[in-house]
């Protein structure tokens, strides 16, 4: 049995293509922000929306990856591309909105993406790096092909490593202990969601080093 | 049969060397632009000629890649990188040349990448889209490498996607109708280099989103 | 007989995980002064240290990576980005020794990247260039997250490619003449190791492109 096909397959697959969407809709919102033509927009999302399983993939070896053996992992980016390119201020005027969804995929990545490498063989301290690997890589690709600092790694933003940290933990914990369940998954999926809802909320953010004396300007 | 050695052996891989020496080339030039030493300039040569078919390559799980099993392929980049080197106002001089060659090198990437991403059991669409990362995937990293915002996403430069996609899609429809041959291949290849000669001599370009409003600064 | 095993595997291992360490370091070290939070210190001295042995294993096929395999490889970069955390203007204080270890590290790992790359199968030239992309390859990795243009390339740099390539060029000869002992490997990572200190010490610089003529600005 493959961990990462633990939900019944197609509600599996309608999970991913949310998650896929509206990490696709944050790629199209920068590369609008950026002044990016319309392929540069499309390509900005592909690249957010599929970049954090293709990292994953490769690594582990499940070449070629799931984003481009299936053609609704290809197309969805291309959807939320149009739908900013037409409607960005509409888009931008629901970041609220684009936030809570980015939240629910960050959620989800982390969990599939876990459980994905452990099916490979992957070890347990390893398959949770690339569940982890799968729900921020896609973001921090975004930023470097958009030539900004990743914002996955600046003090100056909400918590977003830690809850997917804590959701991929909780999975792998599930399978040494032998209970991971489509319930157990869920509620893995449920507490990075709340995690991350939360550190928007309330602006949690982590510390930079300690005694920090500033030795290039800030940014 | 294998489509991506549709043409003859000894003509596929000429075409090859004189697409990757053109890249080399665009590498090393914007190398010298941004200051770089000599190994620098050899490494952008390298990366922004291999870069393209290195990514296919791992995706598709080509390994090890071609970049690294024929030794023309590695020793070419080099040769550009000591040309520019020594002769780089010269050769900035001939950009107008170097931009054909440019053009030639993404027309044969594009047709190139797409068939053998095909014979290595992709579908066509996902055939298609790494024909055209192998074709423009070279210079996204070159871009990257060098710390500049990707010419291909800005909306300041001619039209380059389009004619790779242009040329891919061709590929995969004569593909799917039975009907790639030396002939319609080689077509594909002229379409995709003519269209980006257009695209370069009457300055088209992508439209940006629509209703945009400048959210940061232009660039 | 896989040559990457010459060492006593436990001797082998102690070589690694220090080399794994220093180039962790210097990931931590530039996260604190860009200004990043505690998570992205830690990510910045997983991906120096590990990105460039990652890059490698993913083009030779040998996957999953050992990066991902060896727990020790893991939690080592852990281990220094806790120490730069809480330590860091006294490492800085040190970053003389934080040279002295990753100019050990370079000549290290482009000696075990090289042998590795020709167990797989690779040729000589490859496998050089592989040994190369293993020592430096984290460092690259290191700036372009950072949003930084990458040290290897600039030319106000200390020579670091140089000592790698002499060192990987030197495992390839040994190869190339049935050479290849404990010692003659032990020989070229302390060449490569003495020539980086050389360059460090006398600030050894490579040449940049002839008759330059700045055509941007200069940075």
């Amino acid at each position: 049995m493959q961990f990462h096909q633990f939900f019944s397959p197609s509600v599996q697959h309608t999970l991913d293509v949310v998650g896929i969407f509206v990490f696709a809709i944050s790629g199209a919102l920068l590369a609008v922000r950026k002044n990016f033509d319309v392929f540069g927009i499309a390509v900005l999302a592909e690249v957010t929306a599929l970049g954090g399983g293709l990292i994953r993939d490769v690594i582990i070896g499940a070449v070629p990856p799931a984003a481009f053996t299936d053609l609704g992992y290809f197309v969805t980016p291309l959807l939320a591309a149009l739908l900013v390119f037409f409607l960005h201020p509409h888009v931008e005027r629901i970041q609220v909105g684009v936030n809570v969804f980015d939240a629910a995929g960050l959620g989800l990545f982390c969990v599939t993406g876990t459980t994905k490498a452990y099916d490979y063989g992957l070890g347990l301290t390893a398959s949770a790096c690339l569940g982890l690997a799968t729900a921020v890589g896609g973001g921090v690709l975004r930023d470097v092909l958009a030539n900004e600092t990743p914002s996955l790694l600046r003090w100056d933003r909400d918590l977003y490593a830690v809850p997917a940290i804590v959701g991929a933990t909780m999975v792998v914990l599930c399978i040494r202990y032998d209970a991971l369940t489509p319930l157990t998954s869920g509620f893995a999926v449920i507490t990075a969601f709340v995690l991350r809802l939360l550190a928007m909320r309330f602006h949690w953010r982590a510390p930079r080093a300690w005694n920090r004396r500033s030795t290039v300007r800030e940014e």
